[in-house]
């Protein structure tokens, strides 16, 4: 094949120089870097999901549910239980991963001559999903402690009445949650859609922001991810809670069947095991605490954390090869001076406090 | 929750009014609407593919390999075979269906801006994807008897200088293939990309597209999906080839992780079946012909086809229902006096021409 050369095609300009999105996807002994749950899914799971997948695997020449109707239902049952808050499956739409479930809010609420708005540092993935639909994004600022000022992001969204206001509770990459007091008063005053942002819920001390959907139905979505809390990063299955006029909206922009007979059929197979899996949530925030105690006692600063990560530093430039030579893979996120770890097993954890202390002598 | 309707929501303006994309799913004994391939899996494919799936499933606590890269290799592996022309895993993406491979070609290529051209009727997720990525669509016409006037659309594809232009060999819904010779007029006089959507190649008389990538690597892609005769419309498993640079540029735009565990283990299992699998290609196409033959006995008149569906007519309007009252669920492209029946099992089809018989009486 002749040789051609990414600037041989006409790509769009905005994505000239652009590099793709990911972390390094390393072969290394300690890998602390993208949220996963450390845990492996228990014996019964995998048995369950293999069981699930056996059965419809003899439909594979037919197209699936395109509505995806009894996932729905089994999500909503989830969520119906675990926050208290009464969802159906029409309040339910879930997707290939939560960017998939954001990029279609994009492509129904943003797009071209419409602004998003997000608090940085935060979830990368919403600008630049704001990007890939067009949607121009306006970055907001938090804190110097990386908590949100409700106060003046209340002010920012009223200013620049952006289309959709990005809020991430827990935030990622640093880990406090956003209170339901102050997420009502910054939905008080988005002139368009607030989308929360909950991948990383199951481990906070707050409770969702589903229960705002009484009165917010008509300007709020909550998005969610099997990929942390419910140790499923491989099944790509993340969702949303919604009014389900909301829900109508994103039909009208998903690609028909979407979600594969395999996806649906082994997501709700984990949703089975949702009590086992979720077990794992207390020990990781208690391994959590210790981590952060440990760092605090080494002289680092490590932000406080309602997730199973944590922010810490200050660091020079240089420290993430620098736990990388040790073995451990953690996160530079982009802030300056700071790097993220995922909480992983005890053993893990210790050997990146190991490495830590190595690292600040 | 408070009663939201979609009228209440800030949904985009080109959005109101629209319905969702699909072919109603309908739990009818003789399903002939979506291509389906209607032999299922054979055992030894399911069984393959649960034994992978359970594999994978011990690691479902962690992101799947990003970048795809050992299913390209078997989908390159099972190209180069079976068309004869040489590609490499770097020559290959692959997306849950070949729908989100079009879309991520919309966004790398296509966008506000910028212009797609389709010649119609053809495949209706091209115009929808389009409008999706904010793409302009302008349609183009074919011949009355629905063939593709090469020397016609190459003239209005130099005239109207699309950033994109569709073609699909087999055309869906039509079924006619389009000879190499042409396709390299219209790669010739289109300014652009050109795809050449070959979601029925399987089926066709005529050679695949992707030989043609020697000289157009810079200005060409080939689309393929495994949802029809690799028989695998459940798992969602769609592909293109293209130059490696083309393979680069989409990588800027999909979401990361957008192919599950799941379905890079299952897909590879049908791959490794592909032979048991595409035995059902010959049998389809011998179906085929005896329907097509069986149609204009009748005093149909059915477009040739090159694929596992047949366009026919002439009817009135309420046909489609007329085959749905008999069991026989058929689709309504909306071609007026039209309709497409995907070509079945012997006595699939033998309950479609009963059916029509009775119907044009």
């Amino acid at each position: 094949m002749k040789d051609v050369k990414l600037e041989d095609l006409p790509l769009r300009e905005d994505l000239r120089g652009r590099t793709p999105y990911g972390a390094p996807q390393l072969d290394v002994a300690v890998r602390l870097n993208t949220n996963e749950n450390p845990y492996p899914p228990p014996p019964e799971l995998v048995a369950d999901v293999t069981a699930s997948v056996e059965e419809v695997a003899r439909q594979l020449h037919r197209y699936p549910d395109r509505d995806a109707v009894a996932l729905r239902e089994d999500l909503a049952a989830y969520i119906s239980k675990s926050t208290g808050y009464p969802v159906t499956y029409e309040n339910l739409w879930a997707a290939n991963g939560s960017n998939e479930i954001l990029q279609q809010i994009l492509q129904a609420f943003g797009g071209p001559g419409r602004i998003a708005i997000g608090f940085e540092p935060s979830y990368s993935m919403h600008p630049i999903i704001s990007a890939g639909t067009k949607t121009e994004w306006v970055p907001a600022p938090r804190r110097e402690d990386f908590s949100l000022d409700v106060a003046q992001a209340a002010d920012i969204v009223s200013a620049k009445k952006p289309d959709l206001t990005f809020v991430t509770s827990p935030n990622n990459p640093t880990g406090q949650s956003v209170p339901l007091e102050d997420l009502r008063v910054l939905i008080e005053a988005a002139p368009g859609i607030v989308v929360v942002d909950e991948a990383y819920a199951e481990f906070s001390s707050q409770p969702s922001a589903v229960s705002l959907l009484d009165d917010y139905g008509h300007k709020m979505v909550v998005c969610r991810t099997m990929s942390k809390a419910f140790a499923f990063a491989g099944g790509r299955l993340g969702y949303m809670i919604a009014a389900s006029a909301v829900v109508d909206a994103l039909q009208l922009v998903r690609l028909p069947y979407h979600l594969s007979l395999l996806t649906q059929a082994a997501a709700r197979a984990a949703l089975r095991h949702a009590d086992a899996t979720l077990a794992s949530v207390a020990k990781l925030a208690a391994e959590r605490d210790r981590v952060v105690e440990a760092l605090a006692g080494m002289g680092y600063s490590p932000v406080p954390s309602d997730a199973n990560f944590v922010l810490f530093g200050p660091f020079e430039s240089g420290a993430w090869q620098s736990y990388l030579d040790r073995g451990v893979l953690i996160r530079d996120v982009g802030i300056p001076g700071h790097l993220r770890v995922t909480i992983g097993t005890p053993d893990e954890n210790d050997a990146f406090l190991a490495a830590s202390k190595e690292i600040i002598a």
